[in-house]
C-alpha cells in the first residue's frame, strides 16, 4: 500500500516536507481561529480552533462520506442533508468538541453554519459543518460565531497547511498528501489519531481539487477510493460518531481522463490512511497485514483487521516481542466465531518475509525468532522513555520518523478473497493519552 | 450477578477465606509438582507446574466445552474425542506452554497422558489433557513424563487449594468457589488472565462435584450455566485457542433435586467468571454492563460486549474519567455496523445509579461528572504506582481488595433482549504484562 517510503530526521525536516505538499488547488481558500472558551460540563478553560475551507464560488461538485455509528453527531445529521443542496460554498470545522448527542446539537451547528454563511455571503444551506473531540458536551456556540469573522480574515489561496493544523487534536502532526495531474492536482488533509476504525470513513478528512470531475463521478470515485483505504485500517476499533471524508471540486481545471483522476484520489486516500494510522495515539509500529485466499474479500477484510484489533497481539507487536501465537490466536478467534471456513494444514503465516506457520503448525526456531525481533525493531518509530512524573507517558517524538511497517502475510488457500488492512500496535502512550484525555 | 460481596483487607486475609472454600468433594484427589525445563524454540530454563485432578473412580458423569477458535490447542483436539469414552479417571493439566500448533502437538498431548495413565493405573483414554500458556511452542514431553510420578505422590483428597495454584500463569492469585448443597458441593477453580473473551468456555476451569448427576443432565446443565457466564464477559476480546471448561461428578452422594444442582453449578460459574475478570491482566475496574430492552438477547450481548471491549472507553474507565460519550460511540459503532436498529430517542444510560443519557441527548453537568468519578473511584481495585524501571507497571496488590463494580446500565426501548456482561479497564499494567509476556 505505500506510495511513498520516505524518512525524516527532525520534525523540521518532516515540516519542510509538508510544506512542498501543501500547494492549495485553484479556486479555494482556506482560514483559522482560536480562541479560549469553558465547557459548560466541566467549567474550565480549554481552547478551541475553527478551521474554514471556502471554495471561491459555489461548486455542485461535491461529495462526503459519514460514520455509520448509530448514534452520529449532530454535524453529520446535517451533513447528510447538505448531499442534496445543488451547491457547496465552504466547510466550517471545530476540535475539541465533537457535538455528539449534545441537547440541541443540530441547532447548534445550524447556528455556527449561518455565521458562516453571513461572513462569506453565501447561504446557511451551503456550509458544511465538522467537528471532532468530547462526544456529549455542547458546543460554544456564541464563542465559535464571535470567532467566525477572524477566520474569515485569515482566508488565503497558497498553503493548506493552518487547515491541516486547525482540524488537529490528539494528532503529534498535521497530515497532508496530494497528487499533481494533468496541470490540476488533489490534496487531501486528515485529523485521526484515536477512535479509529472508519466504517464509511475515517474521522475529518478533507479532499480539495481542481479538476473538473461531475458530481456523480466525484461521488462514485470517493467511495470506491475510501473502501480500498480508510475502511481498511483501524487503530483501536473504535468507529467514531463523527467520521467524516468531503471531497470538492473547484472545477477550475479540465480533467481529461477520469481513470487517472480515480487513481489520484485513491492514491491521495490511501497516503492520507497510512498517515492516520503512523500517527494513531501511542502507536510505535504500523501493521501492514495483507490476507490471500480467503473465502471472500469481505472474509480477508475481517480476518486482517481481528489481527490488527488483537490486544494481546497489538502488546507483543509494542514490545518486540515475536509471540507469532498470538497471531494465530486472532485468526482462530474471528475465523471461528463467524463461521468461516479455515483449514490450519493450508494456511501460511510470514512476518517480515519470514515464514512462521505452515502445513498445520508452527515453524519456529532460535534463529528466525532473532530475525523477527529485528524486523519489528527496524519498523519501530520510537520506543517508550521513563515519564516524568512516572505514569503518564508521551512521544518522544512529534514527527514520523520513517514510513517502514511490521510486514504480515495471511495466506489461508481457501479462495479468492484478500484484503490489505493497515492496524497499529498497543502501547503505554495509548494508555496515557486516553486514560484522561478530556482533562 | 454477584453472589457474594466480599472484601480484603489483605492477602492473608484472601487466602484465609479461599482455604475456607477449598474443601474437595468426596471422591476426588489433586497433586501438583514444579519442575525446571527449557523451551527448544526460546533455549532459556522456565518453571512449569504439573497439576493431576484424580477421581478415585473412573466416571462416566463428566462434561467438557472447548473453545471455537479455528486454531484449537492439541490438548482440546484430544479432549474432544474423550467426550465419546465411557469413562474418564483424571485431568492433567500444564502451564507455560499451551501446546497450540506446535508440531506433533497431538502425538506429545497423548504421550503425557499415556504417563499418567500409567501412574495411575488407568486407560489413556482415561485422561483429559489441558495446556495453557505461550502458543506455538513445544511441551517438553520429556520432563513432563519425569514430572508426572512426582505429582502422583501428592495426590491429597483435602484440599482443592493446590491444583487452583497449579493452574495459574500470569493470575495474581488463584480462584475457587463452591456450593454445598444437599449433603454434598460442588467445587470449582478458574485460570484465566489474559486472551479472555471465551467463546464456548474460558481459559481453563475445573468443576467437581460429588453430587450423582447424570452424564446428559450435567453436559445439559453445564452448557446452561457457560452460556449465561463465561460467554458473558470479555477481558481482551482475544478467544484464546485453549479455552476449556471441564465438570466431572464423582457420583458418591445423591442429588435429590436437579433444579437446585443446576442453579448451584450456574452461581458456581457466574463466580468463577467474576474472579477471572477481577483477576485479569492489570484490571483496576470490574465493569458490571446490564442492557435491556435490545431487539433480541444476542443483540443485547454483542451491545454489552462491544462496550466492555471498546479500547476507548476502557481507558476512560482505568483513568477514573467520565468519559461517557464513548460509551455511546460504543454502542453505536456496533449498532451501525450489525444493522441493529436502535433509537437514540429512546436510549436511556446510567452509571452507578446516574441518568447520563435520555431522550437522544446526554444529561450532564459539573455535579454530575463529580458523582460519576466518584462512582469509578469506589470500585478502583488499585491504583498504578510508578514503576521502578520507570517502564514496567506490575500490580502493588496481588489479591482481591473488593468485589464492587463499575455499574452501567443501557436500556435500549426497542425489544425484550437483555444480558449481563462482565468487562474490565484498560491500564498500563496490561500493556507492561503482555508486551513481553513470554521473557
Amino acid at each position: 500500500m505505500p506510495t511513498t517510503d520516505l524518512s525524516f530526521p527532525s520534525r523540521e525536516a518532516h515540516r519542510a516536507w509538508l510544506m512542498s505538499q501543501a500547494a492549495l488547488p485553484r479556486g479555494f481558500r482556506v482560514g483559522t481561529s482560536r480562541f479560549e472558551f469553558v465547557p459548560v460540563e466541566v467549567p474550565k478553560p480549554s481552547k478551541m480552533a475553527l478551521t474554514i475551507i471556502a471554495l471561491d464560488q459555489p461548486t455542485s461538485r461535491f461529495a462526503a462520506m459519514f460514520t455509520k455509528n448509530s448514534f452520529p453527531g449532530a454535524p453529520i445529521l446535517v451533513g447528510r442533508k447538505r448531499l442534496a443542496e445543488p451547491t457547496l460554498g465552504a466547510v466550517i470545522i471545530n476540535n475539541k468538541i465533537s457535538n455528539v448527542c449534545a441537547p440541541d446539537g443540530v441547532a447548534a451547528s445550524e447556528t455556527v453554519c449561518a455565521a458562516t454563511a453571513t461572513a462569506l455571503g453565501l447561504t446557511p444551506g451551503q456550509i458544511l459543518p465538522s467537528s471532532t473531540g468530547v462526544i456529549g458536551w455542547s458546543l460554544p456556540v456564541a464563542a465559535m460565531v464571535g470567532a467566525v469573522p477572524a477566520a474569515v480574515t485569515t482566508l488565503q489561496a497558497g498553503s493548506i497547511l493552518p487547515a491541516a493544523e486547525g482540524i488537529c487534536t490528539t494528532d503529534l502532526y498535521p497530515k497532508i498528501r496530494r497528487v499533481d495531474l494533468a496541470g490540476g492536482s488533489i490534496v487531501g488533509i486528515a485529523k485521526g489519531a484515536g477512535m479509529i476504525e472508519p466504517n464509511l470513513a475515517t474521522m475529518l478528512v478533507y479532499i480539495l481539487t481542481d479538476l473538473d470531475v461531475s458530481r456523480e463521478d466525484l461521488r462514485t470515485a470517493l467511495k470506491d477510493a475510501v473502501d480500498a483505504s480508510f475502511n481498511a485500517m483501524s487503530i483501536d476499533s473504535d468507529t467514531s460518531t463523527s467520521d467524516t471524508i468531503v471531497a470538492l471540486s473547484s472545477a477550475a481545471v479540465p480533467c481529461p481522463d477520469l481513470a487517472a483522476f480515480r487513481a489520484g484520489l485513491a492514491q491521495v486516500c490511501r497516503d492520507l490512511t497510512e498517515d492516520v494510522v503512523r500517527n494513531g495515539e501511542g502507536v510505535h509500529h504500523v501493521l501492514r497485514v495483507r490476507v490471500t485466499g480467503a473465502p471472500t474479500a469481505g472474509n480477508a477484510r475481517s480476518i486482517g483487521k481481528s489481527i490488527v484489533n488483537s490486544p494481546l497481539f497489538q502488546c507483543a507487536i509494542a514490545g518486540n516481542d515475536p509471540n507469532v501465537g498470538r497471531l494465530i490466536a486472532a485468526i482462530g478467534k474471528h475465523a471461528g466465531a463467524e463461521g468461516i471456513a479455515l483449514d490450519p494444514a493450508r494456511t501460511r503465516l510470514t512476518m517480515g518475509g519470514i515464514e512462521i506457520f505452515a502445513g498445520g503448525a508452527f515453524r519456529l526456531d532460535p534463529v528466525k525468532e532473532k530475525a523477527l525481533i529485528a524486523h519489528m525493531k527496524a519498523a519501530e518509530l520510537y520506543a517508550s522513555v521513563p515519564p516524568a512524573d512516572g505514569l503518564t507517558f508521551r512521544p518522544p517524538v512529534s514527527w514520523p520518523p520513517h514510513e517502514r511497517s511490521v510486514e504480515i502475510t495471511v495466506e489461508l488457500g481457501m479462495g479468492p478473497g484478500e484484503a490489505l488492512v493497515l492496524g497499529a500496535d498497543r502501547t503505554h502512550e495509548y494508555i496515557s493519552e486516553n486514560a484522561d484525555y478530556r482533562s
